[in-house]
């Protein structure tokens, strides 16, 4: 007798886009969020696998998410795509304008892609992956809701404000980052208080901007950068490129907006999106040799690449399939048959 | 009696631009790299002020450099503005492309220029604030030569590959920050060795790749990324952009050129410029203001802005002069007569 069930990739995207369309999700936007969830599975990436389908739910139920938005792109003869996703979730905007973004970066040599009025819940590193199929390097950026105080400074203000880097490799998957410019993701917080343990120094202050290590207190207070006033600087430029400067929301606004931190926010995204064929074309074009010398020399010294597990999780999912335990399938049974009624 | 001298920011350029051509360096690079020397002392920042001119000139007499070089700038129907510098100084090459850069970005929304083969001792902040002043955001970007270990590693691979931004403001000094994605600079561990002083833990680790407090020992192994896997990954990007990316030396490929770290670095440089009028056009335009409310909320919870200490500064030499001590006169002194001749 087993507690676990193991389905294809294939089957689990049926299964959980059926979820999605069952709760009134439009069909052009239920596939991308599927596709983004059972990528986070496969990956053994849970953050952002089967639990997130909950909260996308939640987002949909209490009229944070427009489920008929149908995305909208505009181009003109500039270096920006757009694509405005109407209040939808960023996946469909962010499918529709990848090959529009690829074109542009292939033409140019960089371009940029703006994600305009999206509820975001996705991770950055489908995206920038996605790019680097293209033989394209890209960096993805966006604020999230205020829940990260500055480096010397005591109250939330900026969001977690992930940042994911991609760059193309032949005959190994691509060199890829993502990670959240607070010194920990708030789930880690979370995961903390629900086992009872304290966190780490250096992780929050408390509602009084004092420094915590009790999870509960941390929540109530705010977390801090990664890298002191250094994360704490880039995860400002964040606010401003794919804040202020696409025209959308920063984590303060997005906050308030939403009044909670329990549903997917609501912001923009900036992509940008590089050529490397296209940058090096004067100097012979671009060696990818020299950067996988780099990759070796960080093997070959005991450190790791970034996605590394990710990566190694992902071949076993393919070959093996994706084993759900017995309280994720319970879920997936609960949201498919209850539909928004079954969400908390 | 004062030990002490005071010189108008004009005065000093001169006398620094006076070392610089004395030495042989031509018309062309002189102006650039003194007025990148005296913003430095203006504004406090002593590791690029005075004391940074004789390691130029020492790069210079080591045959390093090309006191000749005339950069060159090439443009196409792309995004992309290409210096190459020739073997010259970057700052030339950087002087040279920033307007033709300015005006790509603002007819595109985004556009980069790179420069080639250069040797590079300039901070980044004095790039991004000039790009601040035709309205834009700016990222700056360059590799280094190998001294610092990848996170997990025990050998220096990448360099302090530094990275700069800016945010342009109206009525106050732009948001500018440019560091290290090393823990710290060279020139910190370097001081603390002079003073006798433990470097604080977690900065370098030994030849052997084990942690050390020990500056000499810190010197001759390697320097740790800031911020743990997540600078690592950061200061990765930096290589593969401006380094692979651009056609151009990574820090071990420039180490390996020079043969020494007391000497300025050759390699090349990535910057990326975004017009925030272009970007948020089909949003009403940019409210700078909606950036403002950041910034403030970040100084009235008694946080600090990056470059708040060195506009500060700025504003007290341009008012009064820049104060050299009786060391640096003779040091500017000794240059100015010897030349490169005068140069350990």
């Amino acid at each position: 007798m087993t507690d676990t069930t193991t389905l294809t990739p294939a089957a689990l995207l049926q299964l959980v886009e059926g979820i999605f369309l069952n709760a009134g999700l439009a069909p052009v936007q239920a596939g991308p969020v599927a596709r983004v969830i059972v990528a986070g599975e496969r990956d053994a990436c849970k953050s952002h696998g089967v639990y997130r389908i909950e909260g996308c739910l939640r987002t949909m139920k209490q009229g944070k998410v427009n489920p008929d938005a149908q995305p909208e792109l505009t181009q003109d003869e500039s270096a920006i795509v757009r694509v405005d996703a109407k209040g939808g979730f960023a996946n469909a905007a962010f499918e529709m304008g990848a090959p529009v973004l690829a074109e542009r970066a292939k033409a140019l040599g960089l371009a940029a892609l703006v994600i305009n009025d999206c509820t975001h819940f996705s991770a950055l590193w489908p995206e920038v992956e996605a790019l680097t199929a293209y033989g394209l390097a890209a960096i993805a950026m966006c604020p999230s809701y205020a829940t990260v105080a500055p480096t010397g400074g005591t109250k939330a203000l900026m969001g977690t404000n992930p940042l994911g880097f991609g760059w193309p490799r032949k005959g190994h998957p691509p060199y890829v980052f993502d990670f959240a410019t607070s010194v920990a993701a708030r789930g880690e917080v979370e995961l903390h208080r629900i086992a009872g343990k304290p966190l780490p120094e250096g992780w929050a202050v408390d509602a009084n901007g004092a420094p915590t290590v009790d999870p509960t207190a941390a929540l109530a207070g705010a977390m801090l950068p990664f890298g002191g006033h250094k994360g704490s600087a880039i995860s400002m430029m964040i606010e401003l490129l794919a804040g202020v400067m696409i025209g959308d929301m920063t984590s303060p606004e997005a906050l308030e907006f939403l009044g909670a931190t329990n549903i997917a926010p609501r912001h923009g995204e900036l992509i940008i999106a590089f050529s490397p064929d296209r940058f090096a074309a004067t100097k012979g074009g671009v060696d990818l040799s020299r950067a996988e010398a780099l990759f070796d020399a960080v093997l070959g010294q005991g450190a790791r690449l970034p996605s590394q597990r990710r990566f190694a999780a992902r071949a076993i999912s393919d070959a093996e399939g994706i084993t759900l335990t017995a309280d994720e399938m319970a879920i997936l049974d609960r949201l498919q048959k209850g539909g928004l009624a079954a969400v908390s």
